[in-house]
């Protein structure tokens, strides 16, 4: 997701408690910025934060961690946390090619929702379900769950062969995801989406 | 598929040249039958055979197999190829859970367009990318292939998971068939749901 510049988000993100800097995160240590020892469920992507904020809210037993790469819509989600403050979220600035950089073992679910979906194939390697993010998620997981929605038919085709290609168990796979669940947190994407009358792609998978 | 009843049908059937009736077929029997050792092609639940009937058209190289219930569908595909007699197409009226009383791996590909979805949880073994057809199909194939399209997202989401269980390579797979491919030979069925922009989803898989 990429917005206009925002004149100052940048420090104004930097100034948050919910903001870490990823020069300064250390491997290994989550549980200690969290001061607790519960399950960490990470969003590649957040954009601005709706879907996490909603999910942090709902599951207060649950550590959230966003990451997402253009400060123009972090501040949106900095924005939305410290006018109702939770303590199970925090936010990162960067790019996922690095996400090995910052957790060891220890996250327990991966979200990816309305990922770019690179169409040329020769950007395939880019999509974050390529067997290349597979390979990093692995690394980083402690408990391999991946749940994943997208709007973009290609994409998920895709995901779908890579996710079987890789050994995955399917959990959970809808075509049409709001025709078959309710009460669905949604990503503002997906809002809009839902609106236009288009259907929603889901997988949930396992390791 | 299911249709009105038509005088006569059953008579007109099983007089045609181009009809085996199942009680005289014994398997392994099959190149015999159509007197070359061509691929063999079986479309199970052909209707009224428009598919089968392009296909068989299209590839001489390749002897194919319509397999239906009912007696009304089955002769509106015999009076089709009564009209311009092709060599490599045969059909037989009979229930696909019989099928590998008929063939002794000797099947190349299967096709199963429109099946039937049957909705309902208690009856997910009656369709036909169920485990316990899947096991049938390994069977009566010299090469395990299946080509399946369909409009309905609950069968695809039950198929793509059966087919992924199974240990299936999942050789293409498109959610909306026609935006990407050109070309297609296509059933009655779904003429009239791409004419509605309906999706057709669509899966090869192979062994």
């Amino acid at each position: 997701m990429r917005l206009r510049h925002i004149k100052g988000a940048k420090e104004k993100i930097e100034a948050s408690p919910y903001f870490l800097l990823e020069e300064t995160i250390q491997k290994g240590n989550w549980h200690q910025i969290f001061q607790n020892t519960n399950p960490i469920y990470v969003e590649i992507g957040m954009g601005k934060g709706q879907f996490l904020y909603e999910q942090a809210l709902q599951n207060p037993h649950i550590n959230f961690i966003g990451i997402e790469k253009y400060d123009s819509v972090i501040v949106r989600a900095i924005e939305r946390i410290e006018e109702k403050p939770l303590s199970n979220l925090k936010m990162i600035r960067m790019d996922a090619e690095h996400i090995n950089q910052i957790f060891d073992h220890e996250v327990d679910k991966i979200y990816l929702n309305f990922s770019d979906p690179w169409p040329k194939d020769r950007h395939a390697k880019r999509r974050l379900t390529s067997p290349h993010f597979l390979k990093q998620y692995a690394e980083i997981s402690r408990h391999l769950e991946i749940e994943m929605k997208t709007d973009n038919c290609h994409l998920m085709e895709y995901s779908i062969i890579t996710f079987h290609e890789f050994g995955f168990q399917f959990k959970e796979l809808f075509l049409d995801l709001h025709q078959s669940k309710t009460n669905i947190i949604m990503t503002e994407y997906e809002q809009k989406f839902v609106k236009l009358g288009k259907p929603i792609y889901y997988i949930c998978v396992m390791k």
